[in-house]
């Protein structure tokens, strides 16, 4: 893969990814945003909608032949039409609810996904201050900083992020699955925000994350944990029909040492 | 109650509260601090056996006559002996999982409890840079600027924090009651700190918590939410070995609105 290419896409994706976080901080300070329940009871605000909007004008102009594939805009656009091009793979508001509530966890999440690969991820949380970043096989920042996991190795210790749907429906089995990690681990963490919780074991600060999320919400955390040293894969292989790389079904991201327990963990959970 | 005398343990709660704060980031700039596991694999770091040090000291100098009840130091005291005089009841690090692991929910907790009431409340979180206070009767503030509940009154959109102990044993119940929690409101938020997810309730970041704690956890929060608007009270009435006003078992904070369904909600799972 070309290099220059790469951060070039890296470059972008950073500079528009502090833009919407601007975008947010205003809104949230003048109180100006409308909120709107989609399906299955799903928040969305006019604040996910214009910065959404905002980057899908900004990969347009500056991109026209690279495709989007966006939680609020165009969800399947891109591989319904068997991408051969790169994809942006973009989140405009990852923790809608905790925008909304006032709370800190809350993202903009750009990836870019080209030929079955994760090559550019960014997530970045203008009320925490934080940027994190990656470039496949280039490593993961914080603010330009490097960043690692945790050297945990013991279940018994390790804490261990998740987050749990807008629809009800598999409930049940979340709750087993639950049951099973809070048995075993330390204990759980439930901020709001997929992209943050990886991007939290990126840098340590969790030592796993599990989830069943869409592709806009993991895209780029996924990248951020990998380059990070977390082992990134799936708790059940069922058929999805997103490419592996953005596939956020059954998700579980943790530390080297941790991962397989965890795995097999949640595999026993939901039998 | 004499306002004066209130109004002199509020503040000198605020001034060790911000001093212990200090005390927390430094061991954290430093990575100075140790780690213990108590019974039922509970973390104790050497900053929460220093801060413990330092609140008890100013306290017995500055009110000698005054009894302390405190999570490292004195846990059983004050009230075996049948207290008639002040109670300061503390938690020198709330969140000392989060605090070992780098995360932000770490807080001071500072109460005073006297003839059978909650008077100072006081939560100082330095890595958010929060300071929560309460008077009982005169309201209660974030960073000196009053605050209050949200307005929330229907449980389908409730944001509701809640936690997990680190003894295992209840662990089915709370299963249960967390199933039913999610199943009828909007979403969890699991914070790591009881302390502060009363604090989110108070500023209306979240809707309602609950959780079985221990004195020292929800003493001051306990106020400072009742001081916003909230409703404190317990989902059980079992028998406790602690007075009413700091008794953390089976304790739940909403707003008024959604107190009552909440309560009926907990009391149900537990069938």
């Amino acid at each position: 893969m070309d290099d220059v290419a790469v951060n070039e896409w890296h470059s972008y994706a950073k500079s528009w990814a502090k833009h919407a976080g601007s975008m947010m901080m205003e809104a949230r300070q003048k109180a100006s945003f409308d909120r709107e329940y989609k399906t299955g009871h799903e928040l969305v605000t006019s604040t996910d909608i214009a910065i959404d909007e905002y980057l899908c004008e900004n990969i347009r102009q500056t991109f026209p032949d690279h495709l989007i594939l966006s939680e609020e805009s165009s969800p399947d656009l891109a591989f319904a039409q068997g991408a051969s091009v790169p994809v942006w793979v973009i989140d405009p508001i990852d923790g809608t609810i905790n925008f909304a509530q006032g709370l800190l966890h809350v993202a903009v999440s750009i990836a870019v996904y080209y030929q079955g690969e994760r090559w550019v991820g960014v997530v970045h949380a203008p009320f925490l201050q934080e940027t994190y970043t990656a470039v496949r096989g280039q490593g993961a920042w914080l603010n330009s900083e490097p960043i690692q996991v945790s050297q945990r190795n013991d279940l018994r210790n390790a804490i261990v992020a998740t987050g749990f749907p807008y629809d009800k429906a598999t409930l049940p089995i979340l709750i087993k699955q639950l049951q099973a990690v809070l048995s075993r681990c330390q204990d759980v963490r439930r901020n709001g925000s997929a992209a943050l919780d990886l991007c939290a074991v990126a840098r340590g600060q969790m030592d796993a994350y599990y989830e069943s999320v869409k592709p806009w919400d993991m895209a780029a955390g996924a990248l951020i944990a990998e380059e990070a040293g977390a082992i990134v894969g799936h708790f059940h292989e069922q058929g999805s029909k997103w490419p592996n790389k953005i596939n956020g079904e059954f998700l579980l991201a943790a530390t080297p040492d941790l991962y397989q327990s965890l795995l097999e963990l949640l595999q026993v959970a939901d039998k």
